[in-house]
């Protein structure tokens, strides 16, 4: 096939399809099946659609969903990395820049750029997108976790300290949904599924 | 808890988690595995997010992906109905309605509308946004039959003249990917993944 933007495309299309495959450490609500990053990615977009209204800010809503739909693509070179590992920094690491770098480099140059640099802003949490989508990104887990006796709080004996840390960042997105969450947290604490 | 318009999203965002289980009859590009629904809805999302600029006309993006996320939902409580399965017309039975209105009735009044009339418009297929959303619906199960050494083509003895009929409204959307689905379809009778 000729190399054209659309060959490009498409095989970027294909190549992402790689995503499905990628498991992360939660389970879906209510259940003992894994989620993988694909799913993940789906219910985060759909989350923002009918959550945007709660942001602290105006929020461009496209550029949030084509953050929250490639936000873990680099999962297929780089593996899902558990938010409470302690060894390992999820915060940008040069192996997920090299995986970003290959995959979005499959396509046309200008969207290659463009998708590129969305991660980018994804990863540095300066923007109010870029805050709007974390929040998202940390609210899902609770929702499972919850729903799971603990899901992977009990799993791996994670604490009280350690997920008010990390759960906490979506107060930057939203005050309001910051709100419920930290309800959620500390009910949790309550009912004796997540530990102080 | 209080109903407030936040309960009711969250209630959704838990809800439509069963999308997850719900699964289609294509398999992944190169693999063995059903695709399911959510994992579905994220790549065409994704899909039309890097093939926006071949669409025949100005599309609203943002729109289009809404309706992609939530095009399957229905699928919920009706199922998955195989595109080439001759007893049962895909094309909004009653069932796919009731659904719409019990699970995008979870929300809050107005965004229970919003979603409501979007997937309607989906279903209806007049206007840009539609047709360039089944446009991707349609080229995703084609790029992984064809990696499949015909997938479900072969597995439910599907013919050419089925296969180019439900493709063909690719062209509604994009005259571009068609030009290069039909290629993909001719190419597929030559090997013979694809029978006459």
């Amino acid at each position: 096939m000729e190399i054209t933007d659309l060959s490009r495309q498409i095989e970027f299309i294909k190549e992402v399809d790689k995503l499905k495959y990628i498991l992360r450490k939660t389970k879906l609500i209510n259940s003992n099946r894994n989620e993988n990053d694909a799913e993940h990615s789906w219910h985060l977009s759909l989350m923002a659609v009918v959550l945007a209204d709660h942001a602290n800010f105006e929020i461009d809503l496209l550029k949030v969903i084509k953050m929250l739909l490639i936000h873990d693509i680099v999962e297929i070179d780089a593996g899902d990395t558990f938010i409470y590992d302690t060894q390992k920094n999820h915060e940008n690491t040069e192996q997920e820049r090299e995986a970003a770098r290959r995959i979005f480099g499959i396509l046309p140059d200008h969207q290659a750029e463009e998708l590129m640099a969305i991660w980018e802003e994804f990863e540095g949490q300066q923007t109010n997108e870029a805050k709007f989508a974390r929040a998202m990104d940390r609210l899902e887990p609770l929702l499972q976790n919850t729903s799971n006796n603990g899901g992977t709080w009990s799993e791996f004996g994670v604490t009280y300290d350690k997920v008010y840390n990390k759960k906490k960042v979506i107060k930057n997105g939203s005050d309001k949904i910051w709100e419920f969450a930290e309800q959620l947290i500390n009910d949790s604490v309550e009912s004796g599924i997540l530990k102080k």
